[in-house]
C-alpha cells in the first residue's frame, strides 16, 4: 500500500477511491495507527491548526464569516480552534490560551477588542502571525489586518442615500468604540460635508437589532424626522425597519434605509434591505495568503464593499 | 511565585490581581515559558479538545447553539475543535480527520449524516466518545444523544393548532431524511388522528428560508388554502410567515402559523413567530455531563419543548 494512498485515505475529500479508502482503514484499524497530527507538529511547528477569536455572534455576519472560514481552512488542510472572546477580556487572555494548543496563526474577529495594542504586537513578535479581521486597531497599521474598506463604504451610503433625494440623513451607530463603526460614520460624515450636511443624528451604542429598534423609536419621540437612515450595519438597519413599521412610516415612500455586510436575513420579503455587502469570499482569500507569508508594517489590505440595491432606498439605482 | 498563580495567569477568567498576571507573564516571557497543552495531552490523554462537527449553518439555530457550546466548554476549561461537515460526504471521514488533533470528545450537529451507523459505532468503541446533538440514528440508541423531545414537540404544535380553531393543517417540513424533520410530523400526525384528522399537505425538502417560502407559494398555487401551517423549524417558519405576506393572507387572522427551534430572528416585530423553543441551555449542561460520564445504550437523553407564545396563532395561549 503506498504512503500516498495512506495520507489520502486519512485526508478528507482527497481522491481515492472508496474500495483503496476501505482498505487503507480496515488495515490502520487492525495495526492501530492513527495520524497524529498534534505529535507532528511537536517536530515541524506547523499543526494545521489556525485559531479563530470570535466574539460577538449577536450579529449573523459573524457566524457567516467564521463558518465560511472554517470551509477555507479546511480546503487547505488546515482546522478551525474556535476561541469564543468576551469584549470585557483582554484578547492577549485568549490568545495565550490558544497558543497553549500549538496553533499556527490566529484570525481575530471581534470588532471591539479591550487590549492595549503593545500587547497584540506581543503575540505577533512571539512567531505566530495573528490577523485581525475586519477591524484595525487604529495607530496599529504594523498588525496584519484584511478588512471591508468601510471609509469608501460610508462615503458610499452617504451618496446613494443623498442621491435619492434625502436631506435629512440620520447614522445609527453601532458600538463607537470599534473601528468598523468610527470608519463608517467618519466616511458618511465626510461625504456629506462635502454637500454642506451633517448628519441630523448619529446615536450609537452596539451592533445589535434591538438596539437600531430603540434607536429609531428615540428619534422620532424626540420630533426628529429623517427622510433616511443609515444603519451601522444590517443587523441594525433591520431594527430600524422593524421600528419604522411600527411607527407607520413608510419605507422608501418617506425614509430611505441602507445597511452594511450584506447578511441573508436583510435579502428576506419581510426587509428587502438595500445594503453594501462585505466581499466575503475575496476577504477570506486574501486573510489566508496574508497569514500564509505575513508582512506586518504593510497596513490593513482594504477591500471595497459592494452596492445590494433591494427595495429600501427611494428612486432607481445609480 | 506560586504555581497556582502561574496557572491562573494562564487561564482567561481565573481570579488573580492583574498586577500578579502582569509579573507571572512578565517572567514567562523571560524564560520563555508558554504552557503547552498539547504536549500535555500525549502523556494525559486528555488535550481538553472537544471536536464540534457541524453541518448546515443556513439554519441559525446552529450558529446559535455552536457559539454557546464553545462558551459552556471553555468555562469548563476545554476548547472546540471547529470542523465542517458536507451533508454529501461520511460523517466517519469528518471523525477521523478531528481524531488526529487528539480530541477527547466530539459533538455531532448535523442533522443529516450520510453514514452507516455502524461505521459511527466504530468511533465510539475507539475510545473517544461521539455524542449526537439534536438527532437520533433511527435503530442506533446504543449512541450518546441529546434532543430537544421532537416527537411531544410535533404533538403540541397539533393541539395548539387545533386548540386555536383551524381544521385544514398543514405542515412544511424540512429535510426529509432527518430525525428532527420525521420526529416532529410523526408527532404532528398522530396528534392530529387523535382527532379524526390528517395534515391537508406535508411537502418536505429542507430546513431553509427559501423552501418555506416557496412551499407556501406552491400550495397555495396548488388550490390548497390551510387555515393554519407548522413550519418543521423557525427559518421554514419565516419563510412561510414572508410568502403569506406576499399572498395577501392574514398572519393569525386567516392562517396561524407555528415554528420550532426558538431562533433570536423569530422574535422580531416583522414576523413575532409563535413557536416551540428548545431548551438550548439545558441540552448543552447534559450533553457536556454526559460526554463526562459516557453510558451508551442508555438511549437519547430528550429534553421538552417550551411553548413561546408570540403573534402568528390566532386566540389566546392555552
Amino acid at each position: 500500500m503506498s504512503q500516498s494512498a495512506v495520507s489520502r485515505a486519512f485526508t478528507p475529500g482527497a481522491r481515492i477511491s472508496p474500495e483503496t479508502r476501505r482498505r487503507v482503514l480496515e488495515a490502520a484499524e487492525r495495526l492501530g495507527y492513527r495520524p497524529n497530527a498534534i505529535a507532528r507538529s511537536l517536530s515541524t511547528r506547523r499543526s494545521g491548526i489556525v485559531a479563530l477569536i470570535v466574539g460577538d455572534l449577536h450579529n449573523p455576519f459573524y457566524p457567516q464569516a467564521l463558518s465560511q472560514m472554517a470551509q477555507a481552512l479546511e480546503a487547505g488542510g488546515r482546522r478551525a480552534l474556535l476561541l469564543t472572546h468576551d469584549a470585557g477580556r483582554d484578547v492577549q487572555e485568549t490568545l495565550d490560551a490558544a497558543r497553549a494548543y500549538q496553533i499556527e496563526a490566529a484570525i481575530v474577529f471581534p470588532t471591539r477588542l479591550n487590549s492595549t495594542p503593545p500587547s497584540l504586537g506581543d503575540v505577533s513578535r512571539g512567531g505566530i502571525p495573528v490577523l485581525l479581521f475586519n477591524r484595525r486597531l487604529p495607530g496599529h497599521d504594523d498588525l496584519l489586518s484584511v478588512a471591508c474598506d468601510n471609509h469608501a463604504g460610508g462615503r458610499l451610503a452617504a451618496q446613494i442615500l443623498y442621491g435619492s433625494g434625502a436631506r435629512r440623513l440620520a447614522f445609527i451607530g453601532g458600538d463607537p468604540e470599534t473601528s468598523t463603526h468610527q470608519d463608517r460614520l467618519r466616511g458618511f460624515s465626510e461625504w456629506l460635508a462635502g454637500v454642506g450636511l451633517s448628519p441630523v443624528a448619529a446615536p450609537a451604542r452596539a451592533f445589535h437589532y434591538d438596539w437600531g429598534f430603540q434607536a429609531t423609536l428615540d428619534l422620532h419621540a424626540a420630533g426628529e424626522r429623517p427622510d433616511a437612515i443609515f444603519g451601522a450595519n444590517d443587523i441594525v438597519a433591520i431594527g430600524v425597519l422593524d421600528a419604522l413599521r411600527l411607527l407607520g412610516r413608510r419605507v422608501p415612500e418617506e425614509v430611505s434605509v441602507i445597511g452594511f455586510d450584506g447578511i441573508q436575513e436583510g435579502g428576506r420579503v419581510a426587509y428587502r434591505l438595500t445594503t453594501i455587502r462585505q466581499p466575503l469570499e475575496a476577504m477570506i482569500e486574501d486573510a489566508l495568503r496574508t497569514l500564509d507569508d505575513p508582512r506586518p508594517g504593510s497596513g490593513p489590505r482594504l477591500h471595497p464593499g459592494e452596492l445590494v440595491w433591494r427595495g429600501t432606498v427611494r428612486g432607481n439605482p445609480p
